[in-house]
């Protein structure tokens, strides 16, 4: 392993990024540097790992669990011996400990060297060792040769310090076994703080053994203890995470004024809201009793929570609790406030300040940056990097998370193009740059549940991990794809359910199908997917939120279809040029036909199944869309163009399927757009660019 | 709900059993007697169910679960609420408890009624209420309006007291949480025996207080606590199932004699055995230090199991260990015993002694039923209906396992056929019938370990469940399967990875490839088996099980191929008249022609990974057997004969095919044959019968 020092020396300059997939291996997030020497390192069961330097209990468990993850990875039996460097085939030094309590400002840098005959993992502290270890797990892979972890010298660092996942607790309780999984599944990306939602109009999910009636009257019984809490956070903390506690106030706050009517703008009797919105309940910001109460909250969380960060939300009050309250009116004349912002200023400043005397430095949503608000504030920017810049050119810093809102199922693409310094942000000085710390990707709990949230958050969420660590650069989408496939493989070893979940959901609904039946709702529901931004909300008269189930369709598909994607890149090819080979041609049509023959299948099970019957008319949508396609194919083979009424015609047909039934949209009627476009300028291959 | 009485009066002369699919629901095992009557019970958020009668903790603790499992088969809102009667839908009754120790001649029969308005189930005793329970959740289903149960009367009780399943964690230890989802698994389908091999030559996996070298140095590590196992025959318990702990001797004991190397019949020292077979070891049964230490041990184990059965293992003695021994062989001849077996009926007189003398019954295999042994014990046979046969006749009890060694890889059908009350044990008297007592399924785990050991016991055990509860008439294999299908559905709610695991384990060695060579792996794998009975252990040289991986092919595959299953169903059809429907006959050269195509995805997967490199083979044989299916095939299309010369071709080909490589076999291969015979008489449809 002498080679490092030759190697390293010169690669670094040149960083060797993804994009030459097959020989790459599938790392994500993409490392800063990486070269690939040759051979590989053979995988067996007398696979060892020692720790050497400086160690520490959650090393060693890290050690242990690394060697657990390794025989899921691979089914081999590896067993976790004893840590002897002699017998190591993976030898990690660490130089020293990081910090007890884990900053934003840590270094997380590693290096990794894999060699035919060993490898070497070198970090300065312990939190870079936690990142080498997963970069190594994710090397591992079947080879000719059973499996084996390629040569490879990596030297890698993240971009940003925060690099954030945000789970919504309060509209749907989630278990702490989901939110464990969840974690290692954050830590096999590289992320490294969970933003725990708390507290919302419908639940506060916190035990509170100073104001009990938060959590008593609050949550329906679905809360975490506080020995849940330290268990969450010590759980965390071994995987190099930060746990950010939030609690959202003054507005979507119901679910605190259930137990503690005292501190609402308005009068009670207050309850859990089942409703989902911008809901009017907002404490009274005027009054006493309110910072007294937040006073011994914020202390008692100050403590339960470790982290210098805690939340304290601030988003969305719309001030309608105010404006009917003659007392609060009259303070606002008082203090010569002309707006409720101005107002909510008021109130942002009380609570930093109740925040800064517990030690802590306040986090909140774009809301909270108002004048005189301390230096050490971080904005939480849900507005989008105008915010952030705008912050950032005052000294104050920022997280982004506009752009990563996991609940609104945009693909991995979208989600990957948005960049924290992109936008107005992309034009600060390199100092101001340095103030924008990161992002969070915000997995809301509308509409997901603990059986589906996996699902939402992942494989997605790898994708913006990566944008959060790579360096800036790496943005070849499709090398992006192929590697977020093989780690959502992996995932799946951590006993995250975001693709067995699927199946089994749609099993559920299909009840009493044939094989047959249950093929082809399989076939047609592979390509749906959910509606996008925050459709499904506009389209319902009501959004009683708590009391409805997840069982639906549109609750299991996947946010983005892979076969979808993966048809539509085969359509980009074939008219790109390839409509001249057979294979493409052939790949196009048969699937095609596959869809327009689908529909029987799914018909006869809607008359069995309530749940699959909302899906019929999805269902004659992909035939028709599949049926449109076809005689586009069939004018491009025979050289013609499509009449101006015939693409007229499928052009309506493919619109009227494109739109959302049963909440649900047919990805593929994009795609045959395409080759309808194509064929109507005289076959598709003319149509090349 | 008044009707019962006046259909239950009806129906129970004639019941009316599984066949008309469709219409009857998907219960398994089926029930003694079922009326389906008209409409359905919706089942929504507002499900309730309440207790009657005699309640207990458990009971409360069943309804709890019942509900919970209720939620996840259905995705719905179900509350765990108190239980009023006014507010239930369901409606349960038990008349009183049953034993504290239940026992193997309980009332297990209950009756259910479901009607659109509500249900209503009641049973004599707690256990019935279990069962009942169990058949309700059978009955829920996906509907035109939403989930329902059926309107039916059932009444319902099991043809054999005593229905188990072995789980040997001696070969490869299983985690707790895996034997605890087995159990949720055995109450689904109404098992109510949960044998526990615990001690082998490869491992001895209970913790003894009183004999501690037996776990701390017979286990390496791993094995069972004493409280895991007070807590698994809780759990076993609140899912009305005994445990019957099994200790192997004197042979299969190499474990005891790694601790306590003054038992056994040769010089120590011993060790742990990695090999499979059938080994020298065995305790010295003319040593008096043997009975001490087993009085010792049985009074320890007695207590910690509550079940009146204790099994003695007594199978596969070689006898070589006791010829080897000067001083034993004095013994034999000192007492006359002509035979080594009539040596180890001296031991098995002893220890049945022992067991007796600590308040329990002896249970054993075939070899423990030797002269004067008391009449209390259990005979359990892995020889067949004639040893059950002749124990009966001299009024001793027995149980078959013979026929349901689920590790030998047959499939559901053929254990389906095997009646405990079959061959020699048809011809008994009634009186002497009840003395067989029921059957267990066998999961040795020679090849199974936590990761797989799922799939080799579902859902084929849930077939041999029904062979052991319901009447001896219910044999149509087609509605077993269809309902088997159904019932493994639901079992994956229990989180049992019968299922999942396939896939996961197809994944990680199918690691690098892409979509399509995926793809093409499972669709080669969906028709492959593993080899059945022992041929897995005789085509090996060396059988180093507990030191070798299951990670290949063969251990990921289920043991039967639904797939090939289904052609076999459409090549019959085919081949018995319909050659002539269009849809037959493209539904069998689709599926050919996949095959015949499907090799060069396969192949290239094969050159990154040596686990698909296994099957490299078989993926040719498949494509092989597909043309030949397709050559068959147009000869019949073309209304001709097949040449003699064609059919030899044809079938020495297949023949190749069908031989095992890498221990799998190309189940398709069979069904084509038949295609070929066809042909070579004429055509399919002149070879109708």
């Amino acid at each position: 392993m002498a080679i490092a020092g030759v190697v390293m020396a010169g690669f670094l300059c040149a960083p060797s990024l993804p994009g030459q997939e097959g020989k790459m291996p599938s790392l994500m997030p993409a490392p800063s540097a990486m070269q690939l020497g040759s051979g590989a390192l053979k995988i067996d069961s007398s696979f060892g790992i020692a720790l050497t330097g400086y160690t520490e209990g959650r090393l060693e468990r890290a050690r242990q669990r690394f060697l657990v993850q390794l025989g899921r990875q691979t089914g081999l039996l590896i067993t976790v011996q004893g840590s002897d460097p002699t017998k190591a085939t993976l030898l990690v030094h660490t130089g020293h400990a990081s910090k007890e309590i884990q900053d934003v400002s840590e270094d997380e840098s590693y290096t990794l060297e894999v060699t035919p005959s060993g490898a070497k993992l070198e970090a300065a502290n312990a939190l870079g060792t936690l990142r080498g270890l997963q970069t190594f797990l994710q090397l591992v892979e079947a080879s000719p040769e059973g499996f084996a972890a390629p040569a490879v010298v990596i030297k890698d660092q993240p971009r940003f310090p925060w690099r954030g996942l945000l789970i919504d607790s309060s509209r749907h309780f989630i278990p702490v076994e989901v939110l464990k999984r969840n974690l290692d599944g954050m830590e096999a990306v590289k992320l490294n703080v969970f933003h725990c939602h708390l507290s919302d109009n419908q639940g506060f999910r916190v035990e509170s053994k100073k104001l009990p009636k938060l959590h008593k009257l609050g949550s329906g019984g679905a809360y975490y203890s506080q020995s849940e809490i330290r268990d969450l956070v010590a759980y965390a903390r071994d995987r190099g995470i930060r746990i950010v506690p939030e609690f959202d106030m003054p507005g979507h706050s119901s679910a605190w004024m259930v137990g503690y009517p005292e501190i609402a703008s308005t009068p009670g009797p207050f309850k859990i809201d089942e409703e989902w919105g911008v809901l009017d309940p907002a404490m009274d910001p005027t009054n006493e009793k309110t910072y007294k109460l937040l006073d011994t909250f914020i202390g008692e969380m100050a403590k339960l929570f470790p982290d210098h960060y805690f939340h304290i939300g601030g988003d969305e009050v719309n001030g309608k609790a105010w404006d009917a309250n003659a007392k609060i009116q009259e303070f606002r004349k008082a203090h010569n406030y002309k707006t409720n912002d101005e107002l909510q200023a008021y109130f942002s400043q009380r609570v930093q300040k109740l925040v800064t005397k517990h030690g802590k430095a306040a986090i909140g949503w774009d809301e909270i940056f108002v004048p005189g608000a301390p230096k050490d504030i971080v904005i939480h920017s849900w507005r989008g990097s105008k915010s952030l810049a705008a912050a950032a050119k005052q000294g104050y810093r920022g997280i982004l998370s506009n752009g990563y809102y996991i609940d609104l199922m945009w693909s991995a693409a979208r989600h990957y193009a948005v960049d924290p310094l992109s936008g107005d942000a992309a034009n600060l000085s390199e100092e101001e740059k340095k103030l924008v710390l990161g992002g969070e990707a915000t997995m809301w709990s509308e509409y997901v549940n603990g059986e589906n949230i996996d699902s939402r958050i992942w494989p997605r969420t790898a994708a913006i991990a990566e944008r959060l660590w790579s360096p800036q650069s790496v943005t070849d989408v499709n090398s992006m794809y192929v590697r977020m496939e093989m780690v959502s493989e992996k995932l799946e070893w951590l006993g995250l359910t975001h693709r067995s979940h699927y199946r089994l959901m749609l099993q559920r609904m299909a009840g009493p199908a044939s094989p047959e039946e249950f093929a082809a709702l399989r076939t047609l529901t592979d390509v749906l997917e959910p509606v996008k931004d925050y459709t499904r909300w506009e389209t319902m008269s009501a959004h009683p939120i708590t009391t409805t189930p997840l069982n639906r369709i549109v609750d299991a598909v996947p946010p983005e279809s892979d076969k979808a994607r993966q048809f539509d890149g085969t359509v980009t090819a074939f008219i790109n040029g390839s409509c001249r080979d057979v294979s493409i041609v052939k790949q196009v049509s048969s699937q095609l036909a596959a869809w327009r023959d689908n529909d029987a299948g799914v018909q006869s099970l809607a008359l069995k199944s309530s749940y699959v019957k909302e899906v019929a008319r999805s269902s004659q949508d992909l035939a028709g869309v599949a049926s449109a396609g076809l005689q586009a194919l069939d004018a491009s083979a025979q050289n013609k163009s499509l009449s101006d009424e015939s693409k007229k015609q499928l052009t309506a047909t493919i619109a009227a399927a494109a739109k959302a039934k049963a909440q649900l949209l047919v990805i593929p009627a994009a795609s045959v757009q395409k080759l309808v476009d194509a064929a109507a300028t005289g076959g598709a291959c003319s149509a090349k660019p």
